[in-house]
């Protein structure tokens, strides 16, 4: 596999997790393919097969709608978000990947708290303007949380 | 934009949080170049376009200082720091970078605990010895934090 | 140094934290060396020239005992493990390695919460199937764990 895929696959997911903490939806959901799939399971759903997501999402017109619903919703659940994204692991020549992440919130009386931590498993694909997501699994470590669809993960 | 340059980048950004992490600060002060400004700004100000800054140096000579401070202050407060840098986002040409932080903090008892969350702004120039830091401005999350100026973030 | 280096250096560390965290050890037993070390330190003991080693392996038959032990112990600590490992820095044309690591563990509740930070230190060694890790010191900054063995870090 190329350097440049691995940089770009870098690139793609710093920006995924930038743009939720910059609450850029719009842009953060121009990451995405015209035709893709958006889901958060929690890991220990997943593992042992069983089909319950906390959100799913098969196409980006419900995943705008839904995320239309949560920046709604986040008028009385003020905070703000930092995604913290460690090494990706990438497999298929750059077009699927796997990266943890730790997603921290802090109120309005700015006190920091871990939100969750997950896994991110993606299928990409190439387009005119760069890679976009097809298929984004959010394995969620953490399912006792209690606001859990503020923004999403 | 060339993959070697966002190696370098990486590579700086990593410096940069072992360097503190490892309490070497005169090796710190050298990623900075000779004309530089650091500040840390509360997000919530920086997105109002307050200016007031909790820290707020315009030259190195100001850097140095403060830190001298900071490691006197520290004779009290005795702890280890920990950065964790999660993938940065890489702007033009590899001269501006910006990347999320979470700091961990592990007092003389050996227990850790979440500093403070944020996000590193920087702006880069090249150097004979490689990439420096010209501006680096830290947008902190967390700022009901108990003792802000123990160390620089 | 080549590129190539630092993208295989981070992919090698990627995958030791996704392996543990996905439960896979055998394969995670696979990024040593025939002729390995693998040792967990409390920083401040390492700081101060302590030999005293919270874990010690100086063979890989020795770590694959210790990791089986683990697995039995394991049965009655029920946990999942996600590892967020930071930017590395990279030296000795990509033959050594230090990152910054945070260990997240989350319990049958759904729970997550910080297990502890460090650094990892490694000595790499080129293979025939790619880097290897023959030397692998963890420095823990977190000593004051309540369960410390529970999985390897």
């Amino acid at each position: 596999m190329s350097t440049t895929n691995h940089v770009a696959v870098y690139e793609l997911l710093a920006e995924y997790g930038a743009l939720i903490d910059a609450a850029k939806f719009d842009e953060w959901l121009d990451l995405f393919a015209e035709e893709c799939r958006y889901q958060i399971v929690p890991r220990e759903n997943y593992d042992r097969g069983l089909p319950a997501a906390l959100m799913f999402c098969d196409s980006r017109a419900v995943l705008e709608d839904r995320i239309r619903a949560l920046r709604e919703a986040n008028k009385y659940n003020i905070h703000t978000d930092r995604h913290i994204i460690g090494l990706p692991r990438i497999f298929d020549d750059g077009l699927a990947v796997e990266a943890p992440f730790a997603l921290y919130q802090t109120d309005q009386e700015g006190e920091t708290r871990l939100f969750a931590t997950g896994l991110y498993q993606d299928q990409l694909e190439p387009g005119e303007h760069g890679l976009k997501i097809r298929d984004k699994l959010i394995l969620l470590d953490t399912f006792a949380v209690s606001s859990l669809l503020a923004t999403p993960l």
